[in-house]
């Protein structure tokens, strides 16, 4: 640790443990690096550094003081954040047995071996091989008529939206299923487009027909044909957003509005997050022609943001066959746990009310309850909830990070929280 | 291959090879599986995709028709880059030998062993042990103090400076100090921001101290100072882009923005690609107190782009002293290629005026020209040029990614060209 480390954990530490009170001033520079046997810069630092942490303020012509509020602030928060969570229901990051590690760091590593590739700034739109790969998969996966020159990839979909804001001249208005795509929204916002909530007056309509709310319902079929409809009726841009499509339980598989529309003012957009691991951050959306031609035109303007490394190993992981194993895998291992936990909790909650959803990856499951639901935190439990009517409760589990063998002890906090 | 892009390829190239004409109708759908012996699905995704391509149009009612002109036009964009290009003189690739292979493949094979960090979704703001290397980073090298909670990681600066527009909420005006950083430009336009060239009536200064043109010139530190004591007095925010700063030849180093304005008022931003490997693409910036509380109070708003297994082996790589060697190897190497080249320019253009750049990455020769510029894509070259008065032309070559062995070849090239 640098010797300006040491003295900030040091002084932070006297400031949290309450022996520097709020408004104490602290040492000059001069006498502090006397004090502490360092040098005036690393003191400097140290005061600097505690300042941007909030720990302490400045107050020009006279020196540093101790702030107490703000250090309350960020103490209060480090603790939060040290609450150990033992059964999150919330997050949605990966099983360990979802994903053979092994299998994807061979490929990296075959990746990691492309000397030549890798010396060289990726193509703005994606490497080109994997762009033709993602074409041919779409196509034989959701119908979605493609080819390379309209795939666009990059790392995340927020990176592939800002794309496309750029891209819409007109800054019309949007519209999105629900309030829980908060990032979308507000990115839409930032560019000077207009949100609204009813897609029949949007000229933009957002929409993710496999995930339509955060209990993962599934957009019929029926309405996804109205829906083209107005859009060719209003010349409404579609963004289809495939997320889950690849989960369905109660449910057939539905076709894509791409598909459906003929591929026309339908932008697609997918990725491989929940397929293959969270950290494997590519995303890839597919542009109408026109959207595409206008990227083409200005291509200058942009950069790939997913890595090489993991573009080429992702190409050779799909040509190989991975992929489609994997997500028969993914399928059938989640909604095994799905089913597993929903049992456990029908056993124990006899007066609960447990569903599943549509996709098979979360438990709605209602309930009497009528304490502080902090009690689930303190409990060890991260879960989404909605209060109800009837002083019940709605907790929405999602259980893909959860382990199996915990699935146990994760009933036993539970019921310690609700009963 | 699938049988859809056997038949997309067979009609393609039938197009460019002139047996099927502007205006030719192509065949129905039925008729056409019926001709090729494959599904009528087939026929349909290949015509699909052609007309996706530029090559066929589709007139409803009727049927599809070859669209020479478009077909053309793709058809010489790939010819254009089929064209081969023997010396890259512009690109800024990195030259294989700038960079230890090996070294990094260690690093990133340690961080893909990381089964339980890869299973989650990366910090929004970058993974936290990576800030904290980079804060004692910056500190050491350029005295820019900051701390981890006030940097934000991200792939490439595009993505950050889309972070920066969103956190600031006034739409005011940006300066830039040339028009060559038009990615920058154009992205704080689209989010509705005024561009203006002239610094001292902007909100928002966006400045590169180290590469303030093309050519690589560096800021002296007389206008450093008054751009900091500008930015106090006007309130405006300065956006220091410290781009190839660790590049210095001819001149002194210089201060960093941040640390003469003593953190106030500015934000900083820097990356990796020029001392790893283009392709490695993280960048971080380094927000004010005010713009970073701001984030953290909209954390939930954005993503992580920056892959989670690159910022893991970054991380460690610093930790062990590798970046600080890479930086005096990669500045020692690209020195001496400059010079190199610089020396046997001036042997064999005697009537060139040959300059180096301040940062050593840049070769300015201006030479009598009078033919037409296309002869250096025509023997393989390609360099940035300018047109300069009295029939002279200026050529900017930056070495990087010309190895040391083909300069005898360049040379040659060159002289075929300009003499």
């Amino acid at each position: 640790m640098s010797k300006y480390n040491e003295l900030y954990n040091k002084i932070k530490k006297e400031i949290i443990g309450g022996q520097l009170n709020e408004g104490t001033k602290l040492a000059s520079v001069r006498k502090a690096a006397f004090i502490y046997n360092v040098s005036r810069t690393t003191v400097q630092n140290a005061y600097f550094a505690l300042a941007a942490d909030g720990f302490i303020i400045s107050e020009p012509q006279s020196g540093y003081y101790v702030s107490y509020r703000r250090a309350k602030h960020t103490e209060e928060k480090q603790q939060n954040a040290c609450n150990k969570i033992l059964y999150d229901f919330k997050s949605g990051n990966a099983d360990k047995n979802s994903f053979e590690f092994d299998l994807w760091r061979k490929y990296m590593k075959n990746a990691l071996r492309c000397d030549e590739k890798l010396l060289s700034y990726g193509e703005p739109q994606g490497e080109y091989e994997l762009r033709e790969m993602l074409s041919d998969y779409i196509r034989e996966k959701r119908n979605v008529i493609s080819s390379p020159n309209r795939i666009v990839i990059g790392a995340g979909h927020q990176s592939l939206l800002g794309i496309l804001c750029s891209l819409i001249e007109k800054r019309g208005s949007v519209s999105f299923p629900d309030k829980s795509f908060i990032q979308g929204a507000a990115l839409f916002r930032d560019y000077g487009f207009k949100i609204n909530y009813r897609y029949k007056d949007a000229e933009i309509i957002y929409v993710s027909p496999s995930h339509m709310t955060v209990l993962g319902d599934v957009m019929p079929n029926k309405r996804r044909i109205e829906l083209v409809n107005l859009s060719a009726k209003n010349k409404s841009l579609i963004i289809e957003d495939d997320y889950e499509s690849d989960f369905l339980y109660n449910s057939m598989p539905a076709p894509s509005l791409h598909a459906l529309a003929g591929g026309e003012n339908v932008v697609y957009i997918s990725s491989f997050s929940n397929l293959l691991l969270p950290s494997i951050r590519i995303s890839f959306m597919v542009l109408t022609e026109e959207l595409a031609e206008k990227y083409e035109k200005n291509i200058y303007r942009y950069n790939q943001t997913a890595g090489k490394t993991e573009q080429l190993a992702l190409c050779q992981y799909i040509r190989d066959g991975h992929l489609k194993m994997q997500i028969r895998k993914t399928r059938r291992f989640y909604t095994a746990k799905t089913k597993q936990f929903a049992f456990m909790l029908a056993k124990e909650f006899q007066n609960a009310k447990i569903d599943i959803s549509e996709n098979a990856l979360k438990i709605i499951m209602t309930v009497p309850f009528a304490k502080s639901t902090d009690i689930f935190e303190k409990n060890g439990i991260s879960v989404l909830y909605e209060n109800t009517e009837n002083n019940c409760l709605k907790l929405i589990f999602n259980t893909s990070s959860v382990p199996q063998k915990d699935f146990a002890g994760a009933i036993q906090a539970l019921k310690s929280s609700v009963r």
